[in-house]
Order: structure tokens, then sequence, then C-alpha cells
């Protein structure tokens, strides 16, 4: 797997993202154009993000459930917007058993409609209410231009939903899971996001308001990296999702849905990613830790494996994810690059010279070479890789939110947009129109990619139209 | 939920089964007919079991991974027995994005075949050997007769597959997993069950042998509940699986795999649960004690509700799963039947009587009145309760086996195997034939469960055909 070298990331960023991708073992092509095969590194990645977000939903109240895969045709048609959106995409079973069946069915691409026809027969008076759910799930959408992670047929996510009595309490829920997504980002993933909210034109097929995070890829493209829709009474209308107020008058409910998925794990590796491959955040890397033996005979092997493994025991006692390679028929070198190419945090190198010394090298993996290499002693050993596991994190997030700050420009010219957005982000005031919005795209193949919640300044003049403007919108070109 | 009385038990297996799922909120049926929706409560459980296997796969050495859903339609048919077995279940999508597929893609019913695509890529050399996953996720079976979690068209499992260099190795991998389901199924679930090898007529259409545990549900009927096979080299023939051993000669791989799923919430229903509802074994119970608070006036519940989210948070902090129902406008004679009907192990009754004498009432749900119920001191409560929850535990594997073994006979006639099967399970010699098999089937409907890993006597006569038999064989009708 490490023999040979990426593609240089600063060349072709997009061949270096796929080899990667398929060189730490993240992923495969399956045999179905556009769908992947997760292989167990990158699903141990994907549990930890599980783990993190799991964790999250349930503090604040949410339970998990599972929905049915096969949603009749039908259903997807029940709310206008919803099916202009999704249709295209649709995959439909339409043989069961052997037999032709007399309604086809979709595979779910998402499952606001089921939801709600569920959600119908279950909810009955406000004491029902809120109801706060979450499913992990895999969906299917039909793309035609794919790409591991970031677009495939089948991919994996949780999407949430809930249906609330008041507005005011379904947009306060849709706020509270972007707040939840952006915390994660950054506190986990080391990713800087940008919450905001979507245009017209870019909202969720069937919302009143999307909200999401905007991250900023290596090679200075947006991603959006996590949604969450106020869907106002759209749904609880197509679907009759109906409660009996205190005053028994029958009301419709307010509802809300939310998702992040394993695209998140596109986001993380071409943000942090380098030539040399991945580089994960400690806080969601399956091995934190990977300790390389080092020798030239079979007794130095027998003292340094026995030492290798006491560390390992230690570091695995102390909550710390490690790993010991012991695999024979490869070279001490030839395992740095492995582990190097799949993103371990931390390489602890243990040969007979630092068995003398009682000591051993540990490498950075954010830092190559030399400057990332220090000679710790064994003793107190797990207190050291606990705190160089907090600095690399704390290190990753710095170093992306200085190349997200240092990419992103305000821009009061049409001119400086589209120069900005060749490179990176462009701030600009924007009059709310979608003549202004398509016209950026037309030219620049930029997308609004949301409007900051958090607004700097108060008014200015609409970068496209000159017409007054009261908010700065977020260009840039998107995966 | 709880307002009206499930069908006796006793009276009408079948719907008391159907309505205890609905009544207690563990699923309810989806619009497409043979689908069903896992409410919270049910899903809970799911989680429950998942991790309780996850760290037995876990610490065996497994690892999870995600293989896709849509597997073109030629993969299952490279697999003769394979393709037989299950060519009459299939889902076929024929449609993707509005066009007609040139190739339909099925509904993995399992994974076999597209697992045997990747690893013929993946799997090169004796290194990189022994290959142990597992899957979570979601399969399609067309199936005619469905029951809620018993037998539905998509349901949820795991799936293990493992590759081996040797046929002994993979031997021990298929026994070590059916030695694990055994152990979950009766450490977690306290369910009693007879681990067994399947006759060729029952085995997984592939397999060279399957294992199966199977269980006996409070009608006396059987369940298998979980299987385990060994596939020999017949996927490694199919999809090219081989490696190079360490002389540098090609060798097929073998192979195994082994699986347990949703079905299994059926057994613990149908093992545990009486005519109130659900009775849930502690170690997998969403909710292992419900705290309900018993006031009269605001004075009284100001008090009660005082002291209760005091014992809640104790409780919660010594690990055990509580809550504390502190639901209005019902009332705690409703709660109580409520929580019974969700099987929670303990019930803690708390009111101004008890805090005056700083204990409170806790009900046992496995022993039901006055029998079940216990005045314990408040201080100390943690204890108790931890101490309970084991007791109940052990108590209910103690009955679930009780009641087995009552209804097991050995039956060395035909007559006897015929009557026993009415209302258990026939221990019986049989000579291996496959006709003396289909016969007892046709004419008892019973079929042969397992040919049990532990024998007592070494010979006999088949009950059939009288012919000279080494071993006993397990029948029961079954689910």
């Amino acid at each position: 797997m490490a023999d040979e070298k990426l593609p240089a990331r600063s060349e072709d960023f997009s061949e270096w993202y796929n080899q990667l991708v398929l060189r730490a073992e993240l992923a495969d092509y399956a045999p179905v154009r556009g769908c992947m095969v997760v292989r167990p590194y990158g699903w141990a990645l994907w549990e930890n993000i599980q783990a993190a977000l799991d964790r999250r939903f349930k503090a604040t109240g949410h339970q998990n459930a599972a929905f049915p895969m096969l949603i009749p045709r039908s259903f997807i048609e029940k709310e206008r917007r919803h099916v202009e959106g999704f249709s295209p995409e649709l995959a439909v079973v339409t043989i069961g058993g052997g037999e032709t069946l007399a309604e086809p069915l979709v595979l779910r691409p998402t499952s606001e409609t089921i939801i709600g026809h569920m959600w119908s027969k279950w909810i009955q008076s406000y004491r029902d209410l809120p109801v706060l759910m979450n499913l992990w799930n895999n969906v299917v959408r039909w793309e035609l231009r794919t790409k591991l992670f970031l677009r495939t047929l089948e991919f994996y996510w949780q999407e949430g939903h809930t249906a609330h009595a008041t507005r005011e309490e379904a947009e306060r829920e849709t706020r509270q899971m972007l707040d939840i997504y952006a915390d994660f980002a950054v506190t986990d993933a080391a990713i800087p996001v940008i919450p905001g909210r979507k245009s017209e034109a870019e909202k969720f097929a069937g919302a009143e308001t999307t909200y999401s995070i905007e991250a900023m890829m290596g090679d200075g493209k947006a991603l959006q990296a996590a949604t969450s829709h106020f869907l106002g009474q759209n749904f609880s209308r197509a679907f009759e999702i109906q409660y009996l107020d205190p005053k028994g008058q029958l009301q419709y409910c307010w509802t809300t849905s939310w998702g992040l998925s394993t695209r998140f794990i596109g986001a993380i590796i071409m943000v942090h990613g380098d030539d040399q491959g991945l580089i994960l955040p400690p806080r969601l890397a399956p091995i934190q830790a990977v300790i390389v033996p080092i020798f030239r005979n079979d007794e130095e092997k027998a003292a340094v494996l026995a030492a290798a493994d006491r560390l390992r025991a230690a570091l695995a006692a102390a909550g710390i994810r490690v790993k010991l390679d012991d695999r024979e028929g490869v070279s001490p070198g030839w395992k740095f690059n492995d582990w190097e190419m799949r993103g371990v945090p931390l390489r602890v190198e243990l040969g007979p010279k630092d068995l003398a010394r009682q000591s051993c090298v540990v490498a950075r993996r954010d830092r190559p070479g030399k400057r990332g290499k220090s000679s710790v002693p064994l003793d107190g050993m797990t207190g050291a890789i606990s705190r160089m596991l907090e600095e690399i994190q704390q290190s990753l997030y710095e170093r992306a939110l200085h190349f997200r700050d240092s990419r992103t420009r305000e821009t009061p010219t049409y001119e400086e947009l589209r120069s900005a957005v060749e490179t990176g982000f462009a701030l600009a005031f924007w009059c709310g129109g979608g003549e202004c919005e398509a016209r950026i795209k037309e030219e620049t193949k930029a997308t609004m990619r949301c409007i900051p919640l958090v607004q700097v300044e108060a008014s200015g003049h609409c970068v496209v139209c000159r017409r007054p403007s009261q908010e700065r919108a977020l260009f840039g070109k998107a995966y």
C-alpha cells in the first residue's frame, strides 16, 4: 500500500484524494457504478464520528429508531417541492419475490415522508410532543457524478426528525442541532465551520429554512458538512400530522430534520491530509498511537517486543487507542510510510538504543520529518502521549482555521468576488435576489454557500446589482 | 397504551405477541406489506443487543465494515445453491435516476457474493489472512407470511464474514462464533439455547455445514436464534478468492459467515413475556428501573418529586439505567400497567409514607403482585437495586430453562415424538437420512432443529426407520 507516493496534493488535488482513499484503505469502489465499500479502517472512523454525535443527540433528549428503506412511490409525491427535488434521483424496486409490484417502491432518499405517515398515527395530543427521533441508516440517491465519500449512490448518515407544538420550539430545535454539528466539527474533527442560512435556491426540497455548516477544503473549495432544516408545516400538512392542543383544538405540528453523512469523512481527508496521506484528528482517529518496534536480530527482537507490548498495555489501560505493529516481513521504514498514509497522529519508535536509554522516539504526524520527532522517557509515557494528542488536535484546528482565513476575502466588488472564489471564499453583500445569485453561479461557478449567522457589519451594497443590502453572504466553489 | 388487557398468553399466543409488540411500542407495521418500523423503545433494546455482541466480536479480532446494499443480479447466480435458495426472495431495482438499468440490481438478501467479489481483489497472500469482518446492516428477503421481528421483508442484523488459509481454522472460527452467540443468549438475554448442527435439508444455501442455536418459545415452539456457517471453498471458488501460500502456490480461501438478527427480539418477547406484557432481562433492558412518584397534593408532590429525583441521580451515577416517570395527567396505577407492558425489570414506588419511613417499595416485574414487592430503605438503594437486577437476570434464565426442560422429551418411538412436538421438543435418534427427516416434517409439521453438539448417549435406532443411529436430533415446530 505504501510503496508508491501519492500524486502531490498541490498539483492534482482530486487525484491525490482518490488515491489516498484507496491506499489508506478507507474505502473502495463497489461493482455497481457509484457505490462504495467502506473498509474496516474507514468504518472505524465513521463509528467514532457516530459515537461523538450520538452522545450529543441523546444528551439533548433524542432517541434512535429505524424506519423502512422501502417507501411507496406515492408518498414522495405528497409534498410538492419534495417530489421535484428528489424525483430525478430515485432508485425504484419494481419486482419482489419474482412478481411485478402493483405499486413501485422507492429506496429512501431521505425519510421525511414515511416518518410523516407514521407520526400521523402516533401523535394524538400535545402530551405526545415533542417527538425527538434520530435514525442511523443508509439512503440511496441516483447521482451521476460520484466520488468516494463525497457523493455516492448509497451513503450512510444520520437523519434526525422532530415534531413540535409550536413554530418557535421547532425553530429552536433546528438551530440547536446546527450548533451541535458545529461543536462536533470544531471540537472532535478540528474543522472550522461557518454556520449559516441557505438561500431559497439552495435549500432542502420541502424546507421553509435550511441551515448548514460550511467548511473550506485544502484546495479552497467549500463543502457543506451538515444541514439542519426547519420544515414549517409543509410535511405535517402533506401527511396530516396533527395534535389536539390543551383546548381541544386540532393543530398541525411543526417539524424539523437534520443530517450529517459519510461525506464528512471526505471533509476530514481534504482539510487535514498532506502529500504523505491522511492526517486524522486524535479524537476521531481509530488508532491514536502506533508503536513500531525496531531490531536487527532475534535477541534484540525479544527484548524490544516485550518492552513494546508493556508500553502498549500501559497506553491502552490509560484509554489511548494504541496499536503495536508487530508485522513480520516488512521493514520499519515501510511501516512508517504505511501509518503515515493512514494518518495515525503519533508514531512511537522503539529500538535497542531507546531501550538502553529507557526512552523512545515519538513522531507527530502533523509535523513531518525531524521537526515532529522528540525523545520521550518511557517512564511517564502515558501522560506525554495524552498531552501530545491534545496538542495535535489543537494544532490541526488552528492550521485549518489559519488556512481558511487566509483564503477568505471580503469582496466589495464583483471583480474581487470573481477573483476570490478562484482560490477560496468570498464574503459579499447580497441583495437577497435570486437573479444576482444565479448570475454569480453562472459566471464564476461559485454558489452561495450560506448567509453566515454571525454578521460583522450592518449594511452595504449588493455585489452584483448594488442595491442596498443588510447581510453578507458566503460564496465559493463547492463539492 | 396500557388501558386494555392483552389477549391471554395461554389462550392465543400469536395474538398476544402481535398486540404486545404494538402496545409496548417496540415496533409498528409500515405502509409497505411485511415491513416494520422499529420504534425508539425497540431500537434501544436492539442497541443493547448490538453492544453486547459487538464487544464480543471485537474482543475476538473482528472489524466492522460496510458493503453496498445494491448487488448486480449476476453475482447471486455465481454460487449454484445460493441462487436456488435466494432467488425466490429477491427484491429487484430496475430503474435508477429515471432510466431502466442495463443490469437489474438486487437488494442484498445477505452479502456473501459482494464480499467474495471484493475479497478476490483485496486478498493476495497468506499474510493478508485471516480476514475477520462484521457488518451491521439491513437486508431484504421477500417473505410471504410476515410477523413483526420474526419475519419481515426488511430486517436488521449483523453478518460476520471471515476468510482463512486452512479448513481447520475456518471450522474453528465457525464454532467460536456459535459459542459467542450461545454465551450472549444465556448471559445477556437469559435464554437457554441448544447449539447444534443443521441437517442437509435445513442448512444455509451455499454452506458446507450450518450450526445454529435453538431456543424454546413460551408456546413450546422452536426459534432459530442465530446461525454460523462453514462455507468451505464454495464461495472462494465461485468468486476466485485466492492467496499465495508461503511456498508461492495459489490456494483457495476457506470462508465462514454467521448472523443474528432483530428476530432475536421476538425470542426475548416469547421466552420471557407474560399476560401483563413484556419482561426484559436486566442486562439488555433499555430501562432497568423506573421510579413512579405517588402524591395527592402539591405539597406532597414537591417533596416526593425532589426525593425521587435524588434517587434517580444516585442510581444513574451507579450505572443503573433508570427513569423517573414524572408524567402528569395519568395515575400511578396507569403508569404501573404501562411499565409492566414495557417489561421494565424493577418498579420503585415512592410516596409520602415511604418518605416518612425513608424507604420505598420495589416491585419485581418477574413476580407479579405482592410476592414481588418489598420495602427497601432509601439508604443503600443502589446496592439493593443492583442485586435485585442480578437476581431477576438469574431467575429469568432458570425459569426459561425449567420450562424448556419440562417440555423436552427423549422419544424412542415415532408415536412419542409425534406427541412431544405438540407441546415442545423431541430428542430422537435419527439415521441421518433425508427421507426420515422429510416424513417427520410431512406428518408432524415439526422440523429437525439441529443435531445437538452435546450428545448424552452413543447409539440407538432411528425413530422413523429403526436403522442403527449414532446421534440424537432435536425436533420441534418452528417459527
